[in-house]
């Protein structure tokens, strides 16, 4: 972890746009890139994590490096940086952006086969890591969020458990853009999708809770461990709300109260409608504006905080 | 497409270890490199082909140019650049590279949302282009070739059709990466994957080829339709072999009398054990061995070929 290359935040700040770590050094964003040749591409061969900073402050950064470290291992992946430095090195990325509320994504690839290794074994690579920082990003946007998104569920079906681990945050994206095909084709806003049994399991990038009698539930199964989904159970137990995690048959789904959706780069976002179902009065639930207020006043408290010294 | 960048391959060749098309330029490939937020790598939102080139001639290019492109159609992806102009670059970084054997990649790319449309919407995104060429590459090592491969099958199963198409070629490798640490584990050579039902798919970057009762077997589901695949099938009517395309239960793959791998890079690859047991002698069975000669024999005549100009 080089910082000898690190450039003044002010006046003109070049890393406006986003700041990376890539091999060791903090560049723009526009400068950060990933060999053409690196299995972290060539075989998708990576595990990431993405952190939100708001109002200054990290929200559960702990939780995301023990996940990210999980990840890790789970792929059999080690870089060169301790979980210390990457802690750092995703400061000093929001540092040098210079913003209040970023995205922060960790990444570790495969990297290329070591010279003399045998060629195409994943045991061969060394590993490296990489980062950034841009301005906060919103997985659904916020005038929609405020009218309660409209939701698909997709002929696509997730990819199985057994053939890439959800729980290992990755970037196998190809059935959630299928997905995302479908939703622009049919004028929709988003996506959920069903596992191979039909079973709801997540969408691109958030997982899905489903209301119904007053009770919350998620999936068991199929779908990232997600952070804000972990803090919806927190909420629910200060709120009172009784909740369950187990399969939800696309039936439940399509018989729901209500539907929010919980992801880092969003919060907790309430849906409106179904595959064209209007739930309620075709706005987001009492429930699910609940646990929205409720996410966003805590969070406005310091709730989970990790504070980002230096920025103004 | 510009080319006013282009060196010299004389006498020093900067593009010695590879040239690459990225942005419209020809860089060496130790400086090419993918955008740490294009969605072809954060999404593994890509497709690819690879051609070979043998005996300073391309093998097959017609019909890996034409899978390329029914590939993009199926992602719905339009680069900038016309497939009269993918031609001409694949051709000019293998005369970059300056070698007679290489392994010629071509990536399409989706890029990212172009600035205005929706933030998370892949029809958003400008798609784009690059390609390298390297020297040559055996998927497996020639020394394992002549022993026979030493082949198991992965407990992971490959994703299904269903969910990523395998026939649009991807990078979605978590299922074959899993597989591979499988064979790293067990001292193997290489992986075959089932699908969720139990038949034959394919392994890590080739195509799997059952023969029993001199009948050679293919999988007609959950692989890609290989280039060198094809190119069996044409070997074995010239040789007389008959031969079925249909679902090879995993019975049939631990009961073969041979098994054969194929591949772009590689091209027909014998393997002489399966889960530990020996087939045959424990070396190369005769039919593969046959098709494997006859392949190298046709190919040293000029079979399918596309001869690059100005190669020394």
């Amino acid at each position: 972890m080089k910082t000898d290359h690190v450039e003044s935040s002010a006046p003109e700040n070049t890393f406006a746009a986003g700041a990376a770590y890539v091999k060791g050094r903090f560049v723009p964003i526009g400068e950060a890139a990933i060999p053409m040749t690196d299995w972290g591409y060539r075989r998708s061969d990576v595990t990431y994590d993405v952190v939100g900073v708001w109002n200054g402050a990290f929200f559960r950064l702990d939780d995301h490096l023990a996940r990210f470290e999980a990840s890790m291992r789970a792929l059999r992946m080690q870089p060169t940086e301790t979980m210390a430095e990457i802690r750092a090195i995703l400061t000093r990325c929001v540092q040098l952006l210079g913003r209040r509320e970023a995205y922060v994504a960790m990444d570790c690839l495969r990297g290329v086969p070591r010279p003399g290794m045998p060629a195409r074994m994943p045991g061969s690579c060394a590993n490296h890591f990489a980062a950034f920082a841009v301005p906060w990003v919103w997985v659904v946007p916020e005038e929609v969020q405020r009218r309660g998104a409209h939701l698909i569920i997709a002929e696509t079906p997730r990819i199985p458990d057994v053939c890439v681990d959800p729980t290992v945050k990755n970037f196998h994206w190809g059935d959630l853009t299928s997905a995302l095909f479908e939703v622009e084709d049919k004028g929709a806003d988003n996506a959920l999708l069903l596992d191979m049994s039909g079973n709801l399991t997540e969408g691109p990038g958030f997982n899905a809770f489903v209301i119904k009698d007053g009770k919350v539930l998620s999936p068991d199964r199929g779908a990232l461990e997600g952070i804000t989904r972990k803090t919806v159970f927190e909420l629910c137990e200060k709120l009172g709300l009784p909740f369950e995690i187990r399969p939800i048959p696309k039936a439940e789904v399509l018989d729901a109260d209500e539907i929010f959706l919980s992801t880092t780069a969003g919060g907790i976002m309430p849906a409106s409608r179904i595959d064209g179902r209007i739930m309620g009065n075709d706005r987001p639930g009492p429930i699910s504006a609940e646990l929205r207020e409720t996410f966003w006043r805590l969070r406005a408290e310091g709730w989970h905080a990790t504070p980002v010294e230096g920025l103004a």
